[in-house]
């Protein structure tokens, strides 16, 4: 489906690629005052987090250099790593995704351009080898920073300056991911992610206003999708614009909210029209997972990846069938079909018929009726649950300990942005500063992929050596604090 | 000294920088017939041993590639390198040296151009990091080499079959050293010495005939003589030209040496008159060291470093007088100059006179009256030795368990040309079948920096692993084989 259009939607997104924004920038501290010996290490602070390209200009001191100077060089986005070491490392992602490098140089006095682009606020430096002859001289170290994003567009946030830091955090996280196109995060996986994507488009709308790269995105992930129509989890821009094989229930669905937003936000109605049947192929792909009798999913055994949330234990068939209706309701918004209408009012009536335990007011998921954070939340915003039940599944959860917890910022958005759907702005607000805030207390330049603040060395992957710590799903502080949704009366 | 003449002489030498002849190769094995997983290693065998730019076309297998591949690829100019780790290395010349990298590529298919130049006959890639995702292929392994020698130019040798292995093994040597100037190890030190040069001119003489090389290298030194006129043992050419500061009794001499076989070797007088002066020079500011009423080099302790060979105990007074002997007799040669003829009976006979031992017919050196190898052979090189006694005191040495031995082809080199001296040719042919040959029998393509029969892993630096295995003072037994002074009438 769709194949007659994708070579003039992949024209239309290489179209849309942004100039890069560049700006040199060095270290606010760690530069040797002094030259360096073998086996001396210095770390580097930029003094806040960049995404660029890293050079030094070196020197000798002493005799000609008589061997090459050796150097592992490791790029950080936050002090925590600098002591992180990959022995032993048995995590199930990638450890090439860790930013060090080794260099030899042959001939000093030299400027040594760093082959990769890097995530980083620290860069530190191991003198591996010189020789008894001479001494390094660290004359200059830079970077040029990259990003999609420009400076000057958004609006200085004013009020409070809890509030005022948290927005500078988030907006620095999103400005960094904001590259060739929306990166879930600079470090790790550079890639775009349609669930990232969703939360970028939001908070870009209310601060960059960067629609061309949003609208990018969208014709990406349009060009890339299946024969069937069914859109990718995430895509690739290199070598060449391809999809990944990676399909996730929610995240294919997640194309219909992140382009009813981008029309609204924009204006740009012809986008909409363009891609609008793609995106209601979404709805109708998902119709194999419903019983059309209960109006159900029926198994989430057979959901293959529904993501939600990094909770391996999450049962997923309630919010499967949540988000279905969230995105069935935005689909609606953008063309008015009195069927779909129908349909969505029976699926809502049929999750609460099965799904609600009325003893515990709350939602429940799965055979073993299992109680999560994530039901109640899906359970608000898809308007499953109405009216008193709203607020009332969001309190029972957090009255129930067995209730598995949230652990991600994605999560959390979805979290705060449930609160404020139930009128709870204040409790809201309160989430963001204690939660996102809490990182900022912890010295984050930008909001990380994971934040445990019971475990701060929480990670999916088996090890926070790989965890991104300016990740794209995090940003979403900066498109509260200045959508107004948080206002009482909004 | 000299000042006014360096900016010419600089001129000269950089006006002769050779084109380097360049190859494509690829390995003759290795090549793996399956895509490569995490931790796989495989070792490219390019047949022998080649100087140059290593470049990997590499592509995926599987999905598309979500995390960088990470490798680590290590360059070996023997086989015994690959499984040699720089764990624990204490040695002291800088563990710099030793040719590996690490790459990260983020991008496959991609072709990854290592970033420097390489002494290599093997390459081992270490697969440190992929992704489950996919696997890696490597579609291609090639190097672009590069010599300064033209491999056209020596007749092939024609005799006895082990003496041709020899010299096609001492060739390759010499012409993987013969880069923008001659090498001493295109692994290790990558650099000018005069005493690799002076044999390395030698051997060229009979092979490559690339006389302006020599020529070139002569210049450098000439142009960075310092300002007493003192030719320093070894030069960098970059960034820029210049001396190193270190400078070596015997190093300095043999700029005469190599000088004036250069002029007999090219029939270029007109160098040969333009650098007379200098070389001379060489033999003033030795007059420093000796006792002008005995004649006698005064101290060897005084000497700075002589090097003769990498023998850390043995003593230099006796070679260092024998050396200035020998590099005087070459200025003689080239300018007849009675008060030198004079000077150098003078210290011949005083040599003989001190450092003799007649009761066990050879030279000592030192208040230890210690006995070397070295010291016979530098009797005989400088005709302190006369007569029966020459020939004796090589035999006396080989009697003597005590003499300090030879360690370096450097010095075998010097041993087989005194054995041809006293006209020992069938034994000076034995040592090049046993020493040198005795290396083509280890698998050597190149001649080592450092061969002991009896102790292969023997180091001067500490460890093996920052020998050089292509190296050019062993690359001689070309120059024996094609000069004729291994035939019996000559």
């Amino acid at each position: 489906m769709f194949e007659e259009k994708k070579a003039e939607w992949l024209r239309i997104a290489e179209s849309l690629k942004p100039a890069l924004h560049r700006e040199t920038v060095r270290p606010v501290s760690g530069m040797p005052d002094h030259a360096l010996t073998e086996n001396e290490s210095i770390v580097l602070d930029f003094g806040t987090h960049f995404v660029g390209h890293f050079t030094l200009k070196l020197s000798a001191q002493g005799s000609h250099p008589d061997a090459p100077a050796w150097l592992a060089v490791k790029f950080c986005e936050n002090a925590r790593e600098l002591n992180e070491t990959l022995d032993g490392y048995t995590g199930w992602i990638s450890k090439g995704w860790v930013q060090q490098e080794q260099a030899h140089i042959d001939v000093l006095p030299a400027a040594v351009s760093f082959p990769r682009r890097y995530a980083f606020r620290f860069v530190k430096i191991d003198v591996l080898a010189l020789s008894s002859k001479y001494r390094l001289v660290i004359e200059e170290a830079s970077a040029q920073a990259v990003t999609a994003a420009d400076d000057r567009v958004p609006a200085p946030l004013t009020g409070d300056q809890r509030d005022i830091a948290i927005d500078r955090v988030a907006l620095r996280t999103l400005r960094n991911c904001m590259q060739d196109f929306f990166e879930d995060g600079p470090k790790r996986d550079r890639r775009l992610w349609l669930g990232d994507l969703r939360l970028q488009a939001l908070t870009n709308s209310v601060t960059y206003r960067h629609f061309d790269l949003v609208k990018r995105c969208l014709y990406l992930f349009a060009a890339t999708a299946d024969r069937d129509g069914r859109i990718a989890a995430c895509l690739f821009t290199e070598p060449a614009v391809e999809a990944d094989d990676t399909y996730m229930f929610d995240y294919s669905l997640f194309f219909i909210q992140t382009l009813s937003q981008y029309v609204q936000a924009s204006g740009d109605r012809a986008t909409g029209s363009d891609l609008l049947p793609l995106a209601l192929r979404q709805l109708a792909l998902a119709e194999a997972q419903f019983d059309p009798e209960a109006q159900l999913i029926r198994d989430s055994g057979r959901l293959g990846w529904c993501f939600v949330d990094w909770a391996l234990p999450l049962n997923k068939q309630f919010c499967a069938q949540a988000i279905w209706i969230a995105c069935a309701q935005a689909a609606y918004e953008m063309q008015a079909d009195p069927a779909l209408k129908e349909k969505i009012r029976l699926r809502r009536e049929a999750a609460r018929k099965h799904w609600y335990d009325p003893a515990r007011r709350l939602f429940v998921s799965g055979a073993q009726r299992q109680v999560s954070w994530a039901s109640q939340v899906w359970a608000v915003l898809s308007g499953i649950a109405e009216g008193a039940d709203a607020a009332a599944c969001l309190d029972a959860a957090a009255a129930c300990p067995e209730a598995i917890p949230m652990v991600t910022p994605y999560m959390m958005h979805h979290y705060v942005e449930a609160l404020c759907r139930v009128g709870r702005k204040a409790q809201a607000r309160q989430v963001i500063r204690t939660y996102w805030g809490g990182m900022v207390d912890q010295g984050a330049d930008t909001f990380w992929e994971l934040y445990n603040p019971d475990n701060p060395d929480e990670s999916p992957y088996g090890s926070p050596v790989v965890n991104s710590f300016c990740h794209a799903w995090s940003c979403t502080p900066a498109w509260f604090l200045r959508s107004g949704m948080l206002e009482e009366n909004a």
